[in-house]
């Protein structure tokens, strides 16, 4: 079988698997109070430019957003995110079970604007209503678009005009910073969001996200909301050791590399299946496509083929989501597009 | 600095790096829905002599006892627990975060007795109070010591003649195995209790716990209740191939190897102390012990070892604790007695 | 000051006082173990036609809609509503504190339909999404409106042939059920829903709902439920005098003749001012009406009468909300029609 | 049947029904933004001499308990306890319920002391352990002891060192004050804890508790939270209303001379049963007594008297709570002395 399910298909990158058997043997301290910890946070405080930055490793995506969620938000407060978004459409629930609505708001292209944000925030009305007092946004959104500059900035400049929080689930960030078209650092990120993370899991390690509280307040007594909400990993250096491999070299550190190949190998996809006549719905420009098959042709090509179903059309067509991993290879597409 | 800090110190026997390293590059589904968590759980099944079993690959200790007793109460239940539980002692109340209370008693030595769960049961009164529905037990206890068959048996039976839930915390289910003097077998275990789980983060693998529910009917819906806490693993197969590892081969398995191996170092560490006269808090047979020393010991002592502080004895003498882990060596350990 | 602002400014009618006066100094045990409530649960019983529905009497209408929901949802299931309905509008989150998403569906009249329902229901997927597992409704609904026999039917079929629980909010089932045009009974109510309450609050007693399950199934444990939702009042039979008091004389009781008395006096209002040329939002036909008025209007209306600023129309237009108490008397309303 | 089942078996005194008579028919806002509330609040920040204190008006005892420490805690804080305490033994897990642990301290007479708080503040490590940052006492305790000016002034000095909230449930506080041999005032009470409520319901009203933070940094958003926490009563007046009526009149107040009736006929009791010899449970002054009685007398006794049977003794001897409210009369008691 092909595989384009997603980008969490195989283990981790060489390099990092070679990061993990040379420090296997050390012996340190349990739960991330170790020094690759350190090491890798340093790395992360240099590359974004914020040397007061706070850092701390999770294990997945679920628990850093509903953590730092729970982090920030008194318990009458909630979260405004797209329709879309990761933690209203696939967690379950997680948010919530820590008593804080997510706000949501339907989106053409799985991105938030100032004004829809604007809305949703005038629907507060006192202390029977819930208080909106963060944002939510993914870059790359779940539909594989990105944010510009000056979008990001002028939702920040909203959000902390308005005193909110602005948090980015950065799962797919190195995908957004890598895209065709972008114009955002993470630098950029940094000056412009509270907080975010470096998403691992999905660009080429075995698991991890490296969390960035930018605004270094916001973080107090963090550590206690990890282990309460029981995401505190025993050998939390692992996470320490991987993050070092992924983001030491700056600008020509792995993590872009993997993540600008994921992104060429969909894109070249997407092209190829363009001059065959395809259409798509979105307008992802990163590792994720989703174009429009027949009915038929989705019979025949899921005995041959991984992916997902993203939504029916019509009764005639239906639209399927390729995603490319880190390991994609061009022969692997190639293989793909015998099939369409 | 020699380390007996823990028995989570280095990263993984070679053989679990190896296993990681032969299926890296497989493409599989996430979330632990692929060939190997399948193998790892037939294994499992094949051990504990219970063909019908459900298992699930959890990350960590903390979040499978807490979905698990998320899972298995209502509400307005609680869970009876020694002081010294894991769940009450330290997990900075991760249970009480999803609405439920530990019930504690305080213990000589971690264990339940029958008469002490007998005790709390008999608390309950109506409508007004926390209804107690759940026993937690570890073994190891977190002192060390175990359960005898009797023991097990006799809890075992009040449990299901009161309509209790009995739950084992296998953290270290492979040191209470291979202990001297242990009477309990696996399959023992498998048939005294409700749930229990084999500990693998505190038994040579990078991480992982394998939750098992004997009685298959009480885990239905138990992967939306993962997902929902956050824990369910994006690249679950990571779990099921390191299991697979550990647990293949029944009898011989690397599982009791290393979990022997760790009772061993600590057991010639303990047999050394009391021939140079040492005294010790509690009585465990198993990786962890608590030796006393005078505090001018412990201030040159913390110099040249990693070790936890347990408790304050008196004013001149301290109990420590020297864990061994899966690499602990006798050379190791007899560096540490020229210490002492 | 006029006082249009809501139905519950005022205490209760006299004879609801009379009898709190009357049994004022009887003991009875605590917590709505008491004959008053039981004999109260049987006039409910028998009005409603179903003698084996389990009542219980809560204090007010957040904790009966909050307590409930936790009651029939597990933790990752979530119940559907109207994005206007009190659960999701006015409660602060209070659904969400129990873990539960409340998932929303935009309306024009405050009303779900089977389409509306089927849709949300739809975009389960799997473990990794909320499920939904409960419907709910108001009626008369927080815009006034009231369901049909004929769509209450087709909503009552929907749930039960997909296995959903279906909700009705009755904090001003009352108002609804004597409403112009209505053709809904109790007894139809009771056998179209699993679960409803009869509002007290808004409805002429100092405070008070009668929760029915009809499906007695559903209430197990109810009681730990109330009590750990700190929601078990020490004096219970206050509720069951005043419910007693409000519902004796089927047909003939107080509650319908209050209820009918503050929709006469809103619909008196109404019919004067459409004379008068007034537009409204929505299409009231019970005791909440929403007439626009220019800013202008407003700005000195509100010197003289208490009321609801419903919402901004345009720059020059507001809709505000008059609404009518079992108080309310035709004087009042006159006086209030000088205004206007 | 005698009652002497517990302090709320009757309805209110009746200066207490007159007030909310005369008020009846007045509409005010809702939710107890209305003039009676303002002026009750007044009432009690002149009584305790705390102009700047803020006052909130609960329905009971459980949800200003739990509302309270959900307010002032953070999500991985804990409250100190004696075993006894209200929230912990008769609320049904409602403080978890919001994620908090209740930790607790086994006492003889319900009282914490400064060595007890001392000993579990010291169990705390770091972020694996519950943090305990308040502490619980309740005066009178559920077993009918006070605490004198110096014990409470030296936990308020130890609270006060450590940086822990100290709070007070007062629903007996009126008790507590008019027994024989306190000598503690309601100032003195507002001078050394940061929270306290002033019970209602156990002395003479319907049902309410005055919630007073005298550190009035304590409450901020605290109306979010009563409305999340679904406590926040519709016609919330009647709070206000019935405390105006039971705290006018400074030292004369109502509340102080029906506590102290209370206590007068609790302590008229106890003198005449020690007269014939009876033994108590614990060291009570005020309006619940535990006389022991053999199994023989309980028998026979249950058939003319309610009342809450306390704990077993041994096999021929049970004790039992004799409770007195703001009703029980002097013929009540000597026709319960003739059975005993």
């Amino acid at each position: 079988m092909l595989f384009f399910m997603n980008d969490y298909g195989q283990g981790a990158h060489p390099k990092i698997l070679k990061a993990l058997e040379e420090t296997n043997f050390d012996n340190t301290c349990g739960y991330g109070d170790d020094p690759y910890c350190e090491k890798a946070k340093d790395t992360i405080r240099q590359l974004i430019q914020k040397p007061n930055a706070h850092v701390h490793f999770m294990v997945g995506g679920t628990p850093t957003n509903v953590i730092t969620i729970a982090q920030l938000l008194k318990p009458w407060q909630g979260v405004i995110a797209p329709k879309t978004g990761h933690i209203y459409r696939h967690e379950t629930g997680a948010v919530e079970a820590t008593g804080h609505r997510v706000i949501i708001q339907p989106t053409e292209d799985g991105k938030l604007t100032v004004d829809m944000i604007d809305g949703l925030v005038k629907e507060f009305e006192d202390e029977h209503t819930v208080f909106p007092k963060m944002v939510y946004i993914s870059n790359t959104t779940e539909l594989g678009t990105i944010y510009s500059k000056a979008e990001l900035t002028a939702i920040s400049e909203y959000c902390h005009s308005h005193d909110l929080y602005l948090y980015l689930d950065g799962a797919r960030l190195g995908a957004a910073l890598t895209a065709p078209g972008n114009d955002l650092t993470i630098q950029d990120i940094a000056n412009l969001v509270d907080v975010f993370y470096i998403g691992g899991t999905k660009n080429g390690i075995l698991m991890g996200e490296a969390l960035v509280f930018v605004n270094e307040e916001l973080d107090k007594d963090f550590r206690f909301m990890i282990k309460r909400h029981n995401n505190l990993l025993a050998k939390g250096r692992l996470l320490g050791v991987q993050f070092q491999a992924l983001l030491e070299g700056g600008d020509d550190c792995l993590w872009y590399k993997l993540a600008k190949q994921e992104n060429d190998m969909a894109n070249y996809l997407k092209d190829e299946l363009l001059k065959k006549g395809y259409e798509f719905v979105g307008n992802s420009v990163t590792n994720q496509i989703f174009p429009i098959v027949t009915m038929k042709q989705h019979e025949e090509l899921q005995q041959k083929v991984l992916y997902e179903v993203w939504k029916q059309i019509d009764d005639e067509h239906i639209s399927i989501r390729f995603c490319t991993g880190f390991g994609t290879t061009k022969e692997e597409i190639d293989e793909l597009l015998k099939l369409l």
